[in-house]
């Protein structure tokens, strides 16, 4: 049991653990299971946005804000972009150069996708052992801003949602869905043109679209920034302190309501993946779906009667 | 059952089906059971890259293609981005305006998830109404550049990645994990500052890392585009077009083994959900899971126990 090495905030337990995660190894479940009596101590920081617009950078200047303050830091570079090979090294590797000799710093990709879990559960598995192993804040970064980004950084106690002037479709999908999950707006490459035209835009559909603000008295802020220069980055790390005291002030929809979506979402990804799991393993392993895989290639079959078959076989009882 | 009225080609009955498989109505699957076995004739064709590159223009572009050639085209425009509202009604209202009046082409957005399934597999359900109503090309266009959306095109049978000139991040992106998935690269906006770089960094990464080509024979075309001044649209048309027939032909890494990939996929991806609603519905709703939710919170249980021993008491036997 390395737990109690984790627990002592040894790096190298904990590396190893959080490369079985990411391997989709099952059976760190109970190691998991021992360290999350540990945590609920951190303070979890989410960063998103497309790729290019500098969030690897900005993430490095706010790390070096939290370590001036004393804070020791676990960062999540989630990229599910390179769900084969490379990425996650090569991210590694460049993210390290800065924080390598800082004891404080703790940096881990997260790149494979078990075979039936998502990276959203992996994700929140490698949150647990960050916490446990007594990170004060853990910094989780997508590199996508697909669906699967959108529900990682929502595990999160403040989101950053960071574009760059004049990416206007970036801008329509913020419009459409990301808007709402949003903490802090960070407009990075502020020295770019369109910058003013960016930040008012974004400004007046946080003050159209102000249900939120209505229900919670959150209205977030949009930062001008130009990480490379360190511009912006104290306005930035303050909107997250303050951010987090809004959250711990706020009763109905503060910081308890987000722990328990969490442990909600958590256990369900849990149920499904070991379900299904377990399931494959009775039935034979997914070496015995080939044959019926072929059948529904030949539309002999079809995969809704299949699977439906199997469920009732698994669990009994009449299909529905 | 509207299933003969689709296989009849009846647009108000798939546009109706579609919609119950994007709002995650299980009830569904009669009736996409029955019209599996009507499907496997279309030809599907994924387009991804991140928000800004001009991905909706070019969709535009290549329906009008295959339109010209005598073909029915079906378009399925996937925006994870907007799981909350808005995004998918806009899309269509968008993309509409051209093809309005083609009854040639079909065009509809996904975006909502079910509570526990995947946009994976909704877009995959969907792919089935609009092959078995009869549509000879499926166009898949993903608006994220995340897991799901690297998932979803996956199901494609010739995928193409778009980007544009001087977006660093995301050639790293692709240079990391994207590059396996693309079967033709297009660098649109080529009038843009950076074009003749970005073409010859594509290319040799795409030399360099060539055990994809030795082992199926294809190189994936890099084609500079503009899509809003109809150049360079002749040449991705010819490539997807070159690309079928290379997998028409081709047989160990062809047709039938991407056809193989997809159905096991979607067996995985139902048994998965199935599972998990049927499960939670035998332990009496998502509303029991509360209380548990709060002694997790405060780390009197964890998840990972509590899963673990529903999946025993659902399944039986030992833990595992």
């Amino acid at each position: 049991m390395s737990a109690n090495k984790i627990l002592q905030g040894d790096v190298r337990a904990a590396a190893r653990l959080i490369r079985r995660i990411d391997d989709g190894d099952q059976r760190v479940f109970p190691e998991l299971a021992e360290l999350y009596h540990h945590s609920g101590r951190a303070y979890i920081v989410g960063f998103t946005g497309s790729p290019g617009v500098g969030k690897s950078t900005l993430v490095d200047r706010i790390v070096s804000k939290f370590r001036e303050d004393g804070k020791t830091v676990g960062v999540l570079a989630v990229d599910p972009t390179s769900p084969f090979t490379g990425g996650a090294i090569l991210g590694d590797r460049i993210r390290m150069q800065k924080h390598f000799l800082d004891e404080g710093v703790f940096i881990r990709s997260m790149a494979t996708r078990g075979q039936f879990g998502g990276l959203t559960r992996s994700t929140a598995d490698a949150i647990v052992v960050l916490d446990a192993m007594g990170k004060d804040v853990i910094i989780v970064e997508t590199v996508g801003v697909g669906q699967d980004e959108v529900d990682i950084v929502h595990s999160a106690h403040t989101t950053l949602m960071v574009t760059v002037p004049g990416m206007g479709d970036d801008i329509q999908a913020i419009k459409a869905g990301l808007m709402e999950i949003g903490d802090i707006f960070v407009v990075n490459k502020a020295d770019r043109e369109g910058i003013t035209k960016t930040l008012r835009e974004l400004r007046s559909m946080l003050q159209m679209d102000d249900h939120r603000y209505r229900n919670t008295g959150w209205m977030p802020p949009v930062i001008p920034a130009i990480a490379t220069q360190n511009q912006g980055i104290d306005e930035i790390y303050e909107g997250i302190l303050e951010h987090r005291r809004h959250l711990l002030e706020n009763q109905k929809e503060g910081l308890k309501k987000r722990e328990e979506s969490r442990a909600k979402n958590q256990i369900v990804d849990l149920l499904k993946e070991t379900l299904v799991t377990r399931a494959l393993k009775r039935l034979g392993g997914l070496e015995t779906l080939d044959e019926v895989v072929e059948e529904i290639v030949a539309r002999k079959k079809d995969p809704y009667t299949v699977s439906s078959e199997l469920v009732t076989k698994l669990l009994g009882g009449a299909p529905g």
